[in-house]
């Protein structure tokens, strides 16, 4: 190993090192995601309304029903994963750089909820804008479980606990990205029973209801 | 109780236990909303004024008056929920699971109010409108009325003050919500009424001014 | 002193006392304002460009020079008043309901300047768009002067700096709003001319040279 | 040195001076700036989409792949910078006015990387995007390097480790920006080059792979 090697070393050794950068910057992206949802949608423009009428107003508005689900369906998402990737960073001991080149790559599919987000709400009969959204999802889980096994190899986690923390996760991930994949093969029927299924999935994982079935999950 | 309910258990424990990353995200999608109310403000477009002729750019600027109203009332608003929402995160000693998707279920309709301040910047002489923009403060206020009420039985405040806590917290956003329901009833008569009344209101929080009645709610 | 005002002095004594999150939120409004300047940048459209010809491209780009000055600028006025605000956030030793109003209303002057911003890119010629930027300064440096204000009679600095703090802030900043003012006025000639001297005083600011005479203000 | 100049000194000590705010702003606008890549990439509208044809869309979405390439490159390219800013912060014990604007000069480069994402996105073919979107990675480089050179001659860094550090970040930076720079020269040839390679750049620091000859650099 020559000098230079030794350099860069030290150098992969500092970079990405910051466990509380890099909980920061996730905050900021999910939040500006979260929020970036909000402009899918679209307040009907002034002359779209005659003055007045309220009637025109409350027909614009129940034209936006299927973004409004849509919008909150993706804000249950970005919820869940947030929780998701909080309780993981918060059981790693430390972090380092492919660790935080992992949790990137996290943070590259969450930035594109807003996009997938707004064509589904867009083309909610279509089965490619469904599949697109169902993707999103899977690859968040993927590199979400994906940062837990990295962990879990270089020895991120605490010993104890380390491989009771990997199975857990395992097990939920998998089992949730299975419902998913149940979901979204609903649209060989209709793209609509995908929607309401991920919107219960979500629901689910969000008000964690006492259903012991569910729970086990 | 089985192996995988333990491993479940454990999990739920950890997940959503960081309040610092809370109040991280919640510092983010307030930020970012009350800087996306500033969308609401469109700059005039070059094409409406000739070059040279200030007054075409200062009758659109009188224009944007409806739109400035709204802005600095939402401000306001976002404002007087982030300090009443700070304020209980840091009275509670830790979160745990249930509390943080309670919080998130808040900021969900903390993204909302962009939407629903330009939807009344653009039809303020809709009683719509003013609906839309009332549900979004009453969700807005349950929310973290519901986030005290489930602190308090889940012991999540001190043991001393929880008690303190709650009946204050109580009392407070019951007073103000029953300000903004006549506020919003007044638009039996004019949205302008129940606009200029939410503002009345909103600026008496933000200032708090001596006035023993007002301070009393 | 009734029961009931003795709960809200309670309440009003933790209510935005969190430096943190004051801390917090004004670097979530900042960086978003910061970042929304971009969107005044006006990329070129596909079909205004002939596919091939750089020519059509390099001209759309030399139209956004103004776009690009008025961009810096603020970017920089920006970065002026969020050292300005951390320098005041170091030096106090505790929040309180009112400071953080007050601060609150600093940044929503803070969210106005991409409003502000994109209309003198627009009416570069305009002198109530240059007038409309000033006022934006001057309420942000209004404000945050008023912010020192408060906190020297609240006590809010450390009790042996107090008096040197709040002389040497009214002295920057009232020198600092009276170079605006000259740049403003300096719109009775040319909006050009303001503008040149704001990019001027900015970049002062920012690189604080060493002559003498400049760094005296 | 009369006593306006001895305050101005102490004020310019304070000023600036917390390491853990400019963290704070920087993983804010990096969080925007990523986030707001998204936007470059248009949902196709509903007006271009006949009901029920999925052929349509699928249409519309393929013309989305340049726009994704572009997304995905910015995206690692702000990764890269934002890790390596963080390394750099992470290392320097103290921060004071000068570096806090060094390091407000690189944001604002920072915050123009979804303005040249989006200009490349849409002229592809173009010499000018190009160019524009390398002089913005030149720019972050420089300032990143600036800031470096800055922390190593105004003593920030630790002492024993000062030297080393430099080294290291200078031969990296400069190495990084040779490989851009051919990745630009392509561009001679076809900018569609200068693309694939800038791309197989990003991934080779994003993904850091056990190739020694270009871990190297």
């Amino acid at each position: 190993m020559d000098r230079s090697e030794q350099r860069n070393r030290y150098y992969n050794e500092l970079a990405g090192s910051s466990l509380h950068r890099l909980a920061a910057i996730s905050d900021g992206i999910f939040a500006v995601s979260m929020t970036l949802l909000v402009l899918g949608l679209a307040v009907p423009t002034a002359s779209e309304v005659r003055t007045g009428m309220e009637g025109d107003l409350a027909r614009l508005l129940r034209d936006l029903l299927p973004a409004t689900v849509t919008y909150v369906m993706s804000f249950l998402t970005l919820g869940i994963f947030w929780v998701g990737q909080q309780t993981q960073l918060s059981q790693v001991e430390r972090a380092n750089r492919n660790y935080t080149w992992i949790h990137l790559g996290f943070l590259l599919s969450v930035t594109l909820v807003p996009f997938s987000t707004q064509l589904l709400a867009r083309f909610h009969w279509s089965r490619i804008a469904l599949i697109v959204y169902w993707l999103n999802i899977l690859v968040m889980g993927t590199a979400l479980l994906l940062g837990s096994e990295y962990a879990s190899r270089a020895r991120l986690f605490p010993k104890e606990q380390g491989r009771m923390i990997i199975q857990l996760v395992r097990r939920r991930v998998l089992g949730a990205q299975l419902l998913y994949l149940v979901a979204m093969l609903l649209c060989i029927f209709d793209t609509h029973w995908s929607i309401a299924l991920i919107v219960a999935i979500q629901l689910n994982f969000a008000l964690a209801p006492p259903i012991p079935l569910l729970r086990r999950l």
